[in-house]
């Protein structure tokens, strides 16, 4: 409704949003731009705040024109927890997790695939397709089997195995690639291009970053429209950062938040860091990350197609990238079970670790207001806990050594 | 602060609700009562209206006197569906579902966990035990674990896997048994007794069915504080189906609803089905149902401690109970994933095959509300699920066969 254009961030060619658009001629993704004038006028924080808990609460920053044509579960408006334990064991006195566990499907996927999905049935697709590390495949699926559209999916192997079962339950069409996402992305494009399906690649259509800017609009509200001074976001293909960064900007320009921006922190594994290596070298973009590979795999994305708006987004908040090795990712996601409760993925652990280290360097300081953004919930990731507990005999007793 | 008393709902004895206390003496369990004068001068629906939306937004009624001692992962206000689509394959016109997978943990025990861990924080509790078909276990040692209580759970070994993740993760000290849920119970009420524990065994403490009936408080606020016709409950022990007419009760003496409460129905598997074959034959409690078994976990109770207190809401409120059969419910799964995107655990959907019968058998009519409620997340039953997706090898494409 208050959507103005489709504009290339790269070369600043615009395209209407009337009709279908990938990507643009130049090779760049597309950014929705909206009349943030009307989007002044006709929302108002007291509107926002009586609304239902969800992300369409935000509905005048969003590109659908039609509510009939809105796909939802009622994702969004996830906690926003402070993690006082851990905070004060670390000696932090604010920090918080936005846990993006609580949401359909288990993962932030679902935002994206709620506004890209809700995009693609007022844009009138039958069929989509798009390559996947799992969640994203997953949630896509399931929002697609609720819009009616054909869903095709290309999946890793080596991905966890619970986005099979949705795809599969959601009557997907899906394959696995004995490759990395990078693999099943080509396979994607061909098919792409031979059936004229919409392709829903990460950041190949414009919608997407849309519904992930969400947790960006919901941050500044959960914290009383007042900016905290660090996020950290795992980044994969980067589109939560890239819409965290959207929104917190068009925020600014509608004038509901003021002041610098917090510091955006791009956390990448030390098995796939190409942001991290290209952020190291004051570069613009980032090359092809060979080999590929780590426990938090929504984030091993060898080159993600938006990666010099992830780094835009990094130089431009004063933030920084940092790699997390694997041991310190599965440390730090028993950390915050043991201690806090919160049983998160990988990808989000990793932010802990992050964190702890960016502390450790005074990057962060014990008393800022810092963000980590978990971006899934660690039943998703069963087999990132080996347990193996004793079996007993009905009528037995429990071992005496319990205390 | 609203709580007056614990009292016995079989023999009517009053216990202190500042003592920890157990099953009344007469072997029944205890029920939180409030002055609920109190709670009517002291609540609004427009304050209720404008806190975050979790389940501690009707904290006049519940049981946690001071604030401080509230553990919270920002559960509760899970989303209310409309599943219009379903609806109308099956010919109803108001067909909803409250989706109770979009919460910490995955399933509703998220809420019995949160203030029955709340509660024990509060009577100064050091370890707790219980005994679980799985989710329950995982959620109570996530909450301990925030809580620092030491917590001791037994599950049996065919209980679905993940919540092992979630007890190991956590720290808790957890046991399989080659058995039912009711072999877990008999050893944890050894070790209880033995070692002084806090027996969480459900209903053996009187504050997790605090936690379940927010269930019902929300559903009353989600429609606008008017009753729905129908609730579909899968009913193991019984908690959410009786603290939803416990809560339901509550609001109609402090005047926020009026009228007929929905009739409740108990939802159970043809492999394990006492309530209903009590319900059948009029009777008032239920009989230990042998050789329990089903692929809805989650609701293999035999003999429920509760039976007589879900029996008194399905007859009070002109309700029914009925079996549904594995095949049914893994159907009902399937059409709930692939026509509203909503990949629901076996228990939720049984809920749904449970309306296909009621509707045949024209005890439910098509324009009358429905709510399924549906008590957990699928992807913590992946194996609910079979999957095997073609492997493609990287440039290979996709075969020529898809549409």
């Amino acid at each position: 409704m208050n959507t103005s254009h489709l504009e290339c961030p790269k070369c600043a060619a615009t395209y209407e949003t009337e009709e279908i658009h990938h990507l643009c001629e130049c090779g760049s993704p597309l950014l929705v731009r909206y009349d943030l004038d009307k989007v002044r006028e006709t929302m108002s924080k007291e509107v926002v705040a009586s609304r239902a808990p969800d992300l369409w609460r935000y509905r005048e920053l969003l590109p659908v024109v039609d509510e009939a044509n809105i796909v939802t579960m009622g994702e969004g408006m996830t906690p926003l927890l402070k993690l006082e334990r851990l905070g004060s064991e670390i000696g932090m006195t604010n920090l918080y997790m936005k846990d993006e566990g609580i949401i359909p499907s288990g993962t932030f996927k679902a935002r994206g695939s709620a506004v890209g999905v809700s995009r693609a049935k007022e844009l009138g697709v039958k069929t989509l397709a798009m390559p996947t590390n799992g969640n994203a495949g997953g949630a896509w699926a399931l929002y697609c089997a609720k819009a009616g559209i054909e869903c095709v999916v290309v999946m890793p192997k080596d991905a966890p195995s619970i986005p099979r079962s949705e795809c599969e339950i959601a009557g997907a069409t899906f394959y696995l690639v004995d490759g990395l996402i990078s693999d099943a992305g080509k396979i994607v494009a061909q098919a792409v291009k031979e059936n004229q399906w919409y392709d829903a690649s990460t950041l190949k259509e414009p919608y997407r970053i849309e519904g992930k800017k969400t947790m960006g609009l919901e941050l500044a509200e959960q914290f009383g429209w007042e900016m905290p001074d660090v996020i950290l976001y795992p980044t994969g293909g980067g589109v939560g950062i890239i819409g965290i960064y959207k929104a917190l900007n068009e925020l600014k320009e509608i004038g509901w938040i003021e002041g610098d921006l917090p510091r955006l922190v791009a956390v990448q594994a030390t098995g796939c860091a190409p942001i991290v290596r290209a952020w190291e070298a004051n570069e613009k973009e980032s090359e092809f990350w060979d080999n590929a590979q780590t426990c938090a795999f929504g984030i091993t994305v060898p080159k993600a197609i938006g990666d010099f708006l992830v780094l835009e987004a990094v130089y431009d908040t004063n933030g920084c990238a940092i790699a997390i090795t694997d041991e310190e990712t599965l440390a730090a996601e028993g950390l915050l079970a043991s201690v806090e409760g919160a049983f998160v993925c990988p990808e989000g652990a990793a932010c802990f670790a992050a964190t702890q280290k960016l502390l450790a360097d005074e990057w962060i300081k014990p008393d800022e207001k810092v963000v980590l953004l978990n971006t899934g919930c660690g039943i998703k990731y069963p087999e990132t806990v080996e347990s193996n507990p004793p079996l007993l005999q009905p009528g037995e007793s429990l071992p005496k050594t319990q205390s």
